[in-house]
């Protein structure tokens, strides 16, 4: 991952923001800002400290205010609103597409709401609510309802008057969809074939018939699922009569790829994705606390187990310098067999029917690697402390801890998935616990059997 | 990440044929194998261990193993390789496209490669070596060549003429590109205009002038953050002198999204997300053990630290009990600012102009949660060996350990960038070896200062 011209460039477009907000250049910074496109200046906003911030969102032109609401980290967003008056809220609220002014509309003062379903179109009110009826993460809180339907019993040419009466079509059109007379979804059209065919076919003839809609109640993960299998870049969206209700298009489910990519790095280590990196120290702490919170019960917990063999450490110190060794060593294997798991799960790889097989393949994996570093450890050991019985001790311990943790890290995750838990939050903290419990029980309960 | 229905149908096909795999019945299995879209074969070879992956791949519909083989990760596609005929690599190379060939050339033998490039025709031949001299990483890697040009000084009838003529349009095409007689890119016609724009119009008037193509050598991330900046679904390619080479499509994009996404959480634990989860078990623990060795030079700096204080170890055998607390406390801080900055970096949020803002708020979050836990360790501490003296060691040296540890998760990702090393890959090592080496320095050193 080394700097590519993206982040340069990004990096450079930061560092003349920064210094042209420092030495005051206003206008600079004005212009500077609102040549960029929504979702740069919605980048560029969330690199930026809390008052540099202030600064640059007041100077963006009021006619991008929605756009770049909708591209913001929620954290972000939030803030944005709360520096902003009602009219021009209502103002960005009403230049959105549908789908992006449903993911909005819950940040916005119920003064706000009110306003912008009141200054909207009666079927524009019904589709914003029909968005609004499905949760964010399915199909139906995705799509948008910009669709462009024809009827079957038309010829193309037909269509293609319509078509050039209209005038312009919805961004990223690749198809109409056909309907009868009550909705119902019976096909795509393609514009491709609009522009290939013999104009004088009709649309029933020539329509795509055997595509799947989407139904509305469909998980946005499953979505993106069928539009990376299927290469699509819209697909039609039904409800449980087979009516159509809207479409979704690819740029949001790649956001939904981003997301739940962000989602699994940054619940590994406690962290939420759709937090602002310049939070006010005092939120940052404390949801960063919390975490530390639920670690610290692990330490404690590891520390416990060391407590029981205090008298053994008093008699042979070598041992407090070396069970560390045992510990992380085991962490580390755990949390690659851990990551492979987990990413496997998200993926679909994995999952109950082939579990028992990577169990057997992480157990071996993790003993044969336990060999091979117990070796090295022994030998370490045995020339540093000129005492053989410890490379014996360390080595078992090391080997049953590498074992050990294969163990926890391919069945933590599956475990907690069962649990309704979500495995990429929760799985790191109870691998540690086990890797460090199991490491110090063993390597100081064999030293305590054994030595003395 | 609750389990979804996709996962669960995933997980529910992957069972029955386990389940037909292991009673032997081929009919069903070979049925099921070719029912499925060529993206969804390759998806469950990856979830199969190697033996019922070999039987599955013989039972694949010929036609359908090109595209298999462009979908499946790099080494299991090896492995197919490996086990296919000559004449069957070859027809399987044939059917595919452009870039998806120029991906899985490398891998497949001399004799195939030399019998694809003769039965080509020498237009295609021409524009395979186009492809093939631009590293996969770049625009020029990821483009096809399948455009489809007009000149501007035609009407749009003439266009749509000549459209009915041709008969069909590669897959995702929604931009004509308009390209002067020495194939100098000039601009965008949309599908959509030509079917809404009055005929009589000359593509010259009608297309767009402003779009700026996409240079053969940017990079492959940079592209897929242009893509995601400006919604785009295909983009030109064009070389120095602005000549059209081919195009790139949002399928493509996604996929070097996710992979960009899969290699930065696999990075962190020392995996490879090419990698076959089902890879021989040596092979695996080969790759796995070098990740160990690193991180076992790691856990004996950490141990040579606490050997230097071993006599204070021997006197108050307390501080053994409680060092691993310092240690990992500060472990688990320090990877929360090193998972947010790397992932920072990666999203082009963070970088040297903002860096000393990022690292100033980290030390703040790192200095008040040092405080709070320091605090309770304190307490905890002192309760369990009834000596307050230790609480306030402890206290200290966890504060100390955890600025320490935001300093590092800070500080080492870009130190590793302006390396030219992955930060993904290399920070955690370095960043352990940071928390364990000032955890425990601090604490048995504060220790033997004051205790003894």
């Amino acid at each position: 991952m080394a700097e590519t011209q993206e982040q340069e460039k990004s990096q450079t477009r930061l560092q003349s923001f920064a210094e042209a907000l420092e030495s005051g250049r206003l206008v600079t910074i004005r212009r500077m800002v609102n040549e960029l496109h929504a979702a740069e200046i919605a980048h560029l906003l969330e690199s930026l400290p809390p008052s540099e911030r202030e600064l640059v969102w007041e100077m963006v032109e009021p006619d991008k205010d929605g756009d770049i609401l909708s591209y913001v980290n929620d954290d972000v967003r939030a803030k944005l609103i709360h520096q902003m008056e009602t009219d021009e809220l209502v103002a960005a609220a009403e230049s959105l597409d549908t789908d992006d002014l449903a993911d909005i509309l819950q940040d916005l003062p119920d003064m706000v709401i009110h306003e912008v379903l009141q200054s909207m179109s009666e079927q524009d009110r019904f589709r914003l609510e029909a968005v609004l009826s499905y949760p964010e993460d399915t199909a139906g809180g995705l799509m948008n309802i910009d669709t462009v339907t024809v009827r079957p019993n038309v010829t193309i040419d037909v269509v293609l008057r319509y078509l050039r009466l209209r005038g312009q079509l919805p961004e990223m059109t690749d198809y109409l969809y056909v309907v009868n007379r009550n909705d119902k979804f019976l096909g795509l059209l393609s514009l491709a074939d609009i522009v290939t065919k013999d104009p004088g076919l009709m649309v029933g003839q020539v329509m795509i018939h055997d595509f799947e809609p989407i139904p509305a109640n469909m998980s946005a993960r499953e979505v993106a699922g069928l539009f990376e299998r299927r290469d699509l870049i819209t697909a039609p969206v039904v409800d449980d009569d087979g009516r159509l209700l809207g479409r979704i298009t690819i740029d949001d489910v790649v956001d939904v790829i981003r997301e739940e990519a962000e989602h699994s790095i940054m619940s590994m280590a406690g962290l939420d994705e759709e937090d602002d990196i310049f939070a006010p120290v005092v939120v940052s702490s404390r949801r960063r606390g919390i975490w530390l919170g639920i670690n610290l019960i692990t330490a404690l917990i590891a520390s416990w187990v060391i407590g029981l063999f205090d008298a053994t450490i008093e008699k042979v110190v070598a041992l407090a310098v070396l069970m560390p060794i045992v510990a992380s060593m085991g962490g580390i294997a755990g949390s690659q067999t851990l990551t492979l798991v987990i990413r496997g799960m998200a993926l679909g790889h994995i999952g109950s029917a082939n579990a028992k097989r990577i169990l057997t393949k992480e157990l071996a994996v993790g003993g044969l690697n336990g060999l091979l570093w117990a070796l090295v450890v022994a030998v370490v050991s045995t020339l540093w402390f000129g005492n053989y019985m410890i490379g014996v001790i360390i080595a078992a311990a090391m080997l049953i801890n590498l074992v050990a943790a294969a163990l926890a890290g391919a069945t933590i995750p599956l475990f907690m998935r069962r649990m309704g838990i979500d495995p990429a939050l929760s799985s790191s903290v109870v691998l540690t616990t086990v890797t460090d419990v199991v490491g110090f029980f063993a390597f100081l309960g064999l030293a305590t059997v054994v030595l003395l």
